[in-house]
């Protein structure tokens, strides 16, 4: 089965704002087994919506369009999909009560562009919106669906996964869609391709091979779409490790296995904590760790000594290091590292300090030097990395770098 | 002049990267003064790659395309585009030596993939891609341009301002686009809608007005497309004026200042500095303030005592208070922002402690319940806000709540 996604917002045209909505539903709808042809954003233009709707359903079976529901006059998707499916706008009671309810809680009092919010097409099923004031709508075509939701991300996700899921999977008969991806780590993706030529001629034709490279990474994903999901996945494990026979120094493992996730497995895993000391990376790398849940299992202590005031009194260094080396130093690395152990007392520890830039660069030391220090119940050390140009590649290359780092010397 | 951004890559319409091509493009277009009419991913597939640009071809004048370039099998983009414009792959010697050259630099031996990617249509004009192995090309038909850009992010990035948009200004003769956009908060965006319907009526004809409402805020965007951009511009300074009298009390401010960056600038204009203690938003509220270039003239130090003892340790919270009320409770919320404070040897500071979930929460304290504290030179206090129900969503509504906290009650 294929589908169409549709975001709508002159918001998305102009870059306003990054169109997080379509990932969303593509990993939604891949999950359930509906293949992803195409995604397409569009302005708030009721010919755009129409011609684009008239070429997704040609296509297609299935269409998921988000934005365009408030309350505003910019907002057009629910009138035009009312033209389009030859259907008169009623007033919903349910509806209405609903959002005079939530709006209630917060003290808005409900007036005529509420009562706006609860006309829906006659034709349509209203897909209950717990989270906000606009409804989601399903319509429905010779077999073919449309569903209409809003663009506000976390209304959305709710529909996606109360309703629109669900009917889905009860309107169609769908099959698997199989995705599995192992990350490789060392080996440049033109001499990887080279290597693995003849394992990757030998694939099953039914699994498909793609290339994903990012710095000092390639991922490998195979994939294989509307198929028997379970024979399909036991296929792609054999195929992963044959390959990891031919290249058993590269694998690093597979996604949905990030570096800081293998990390924390290992923490939890074996008992052992850590915690990190940042200057450039300014809180990014706690972050990391800290957004995954039971992080708080191993996790201790961050600190972002960003002043030298602030490496001195809470971490320990030394003054006269600072002086003589300057902040963005080997020895103030492994200082800072040793500072955190301590006073976060955990197993590990992990510091930055570099210069994010875009001022504080010198020809010794310019913008992208960044040490990175490690300290562990063996010893510590550090290790000093040009992570590029632009303040914001700097901060995430550095985060990166750390916590790739510590992997290799746990 | 009107223009399409087509992506390619599977990657995309299962969800596994982010597209954040297409919103650089729409931002570098928008600046030029071309109008992005419609953003589409496709995915590495000849026959579709093919009716997309038939498509868009017929409709705008510009195509910007992203992806598949790579040297492996599953990047087709190039041959599609030779065989497009009927054209023969030809190699190139310049682009060859780059590659040998820039491979040769990380120790990578130059292959016959590589030889490959230096193989180019040869109707086309090929575009220097300082930063990888593809090259960048740029063909013409009938006055209209189909640029192919690799889709590795920060090599389009340079491609993009080195090449591209230089081109694009020489070859059409472009207009303005311009945007601004106005942030209110503390009004419902139904109720602002009532408030300045007057108003929104008696725009000039070529304003174009578009709600944005996000938790708590709803921005305003006033966008002119294909004008002469300083009158314009001025003209939406006007307007904006006019709705500032009408709204005096919910306007925050303008887009290009956001909460945290009001701040930044009170802190740098007014010699302030700031610390901040971290619990459940684990990093994350340093990493907003150390994200802008410039924080190191006030941001003296984070911490994020994500265990107890680094509260007490570091911080100097009372461990018989975190026995009695226990860790997210008022009064270690202000605890720990004047522990930092006074570590960080700061004018100001911000705390966070809360239940981040998914594990953690009780009746009493469900997670979502976070305590916010904020220590300035008159005195300190907590308030305890809900920030949902999802792990990331805990983390970013903590932190922006925090922000704003702050900046009302510097």
């Amino acid at each position: 089965m294929k589908s169409t996604i549709i975001t709508i917002g002159d918001e998305i045209l102009i870059g306003q704002i990054l169109d997080t909505n379509s990932r969303y539903i593509s990993q939604s709808l891949n999950r359930l087994g509906v293949v992803v042809a195409e995604r397409t954003s569009i302005g708030d233009n009721a010919e755009q919506i129409v011609s684009t709707l008239d070429r997704a359903l040609a296509a297609t079976d299935i269409v998921i369009i988000t934005g365009g529901l408030g309350p505003t006059k910019d907002d057009i998707t629910k009138h035009t999909l009312a033209r389009y499916f030859d259907s008169e706008l009623v007033y919903n009671e349910q509806v209405a009560e609903f959002v005079r309810e939530l709006l209630g809680r917060r003290g808005i009092a409900f007036n005529d562009l509420n009562r706006g919010q609860a006309m829906v097409p006659a034709c349509c099923t209203v897909l209950h919106n717990a989270h906000g004031t606009a409804p989601g709508m399903w319509f429905e075509r010779d077999g073919k669906v449309v569903v209409s939701l809003p663009g506000v991300p976390f209304e959305m996700v709710h529909l996606m996964e109360d309703a629109v899921e669900p009917m889905l999977s009860e309107h169609f008969d769908l099959k698997a869609i199989v995705h599995r991806t192992m990350i490789t780590s060392g080996i440049a993706e033109s001499i990887l391709a080279e290597r693995i030529a003849a394992w990757e001629d030998a694939l099953p034709k039914v699994l498909h091979l793609a290339y994903l490279p990012a710095p000092n990474v390639v991922r490998l994903r195979l994939s294989a779409y509307e198929v028997d999901g379970e024979s399909v996945a036991q296929m792609i494990d054999e195929q992963f490790e044959r390959l990891r026979a031919i290249i058993p120094e590269a694998v690093v493992g597979f996604e949905g296995a990030t570096v800081e996730q293998l990390l924390h497995n290992i923490f939890i895993s074996n008992n052992k904590t850590l915690s990190v000391a940042e200057s450039c990376t300014g809180g990014n790398l706690a972050a990391k760790f800290t957004a995954m849940a039971g992080a708080s299992q191993y996790f201790h202590a961050g600190v972002v000594s960003y002043s030298n005031e602030a490496k001195i009194d809470i971490l320990g260094v030394n003054a006269d290091d600072i002086a003589r080396y300057g902040a963005v130093s080997e020895s103030v690395a492994i200082q800072m590292a040793e500072g955190v152990r301590r006073v976060g007392q955990s197993d590990y520890a992990i510091s930055t300090t570099g210069i994010a830039g875009p001022g504080g660069g010198s020809a010794a030391k310019p913008v992208g030097t960044v040490w990175i220090g490690i300290a562990t119940p063996k010893g510590s050390f550090a290790v000093m990395k040009n992570c590029g140009t632009d303040r914001q590649q700097v901060i995430d290359r550095a985060t990166a770098y750390a916590i790739k780092l510590l992997y290799d010397n746990l």
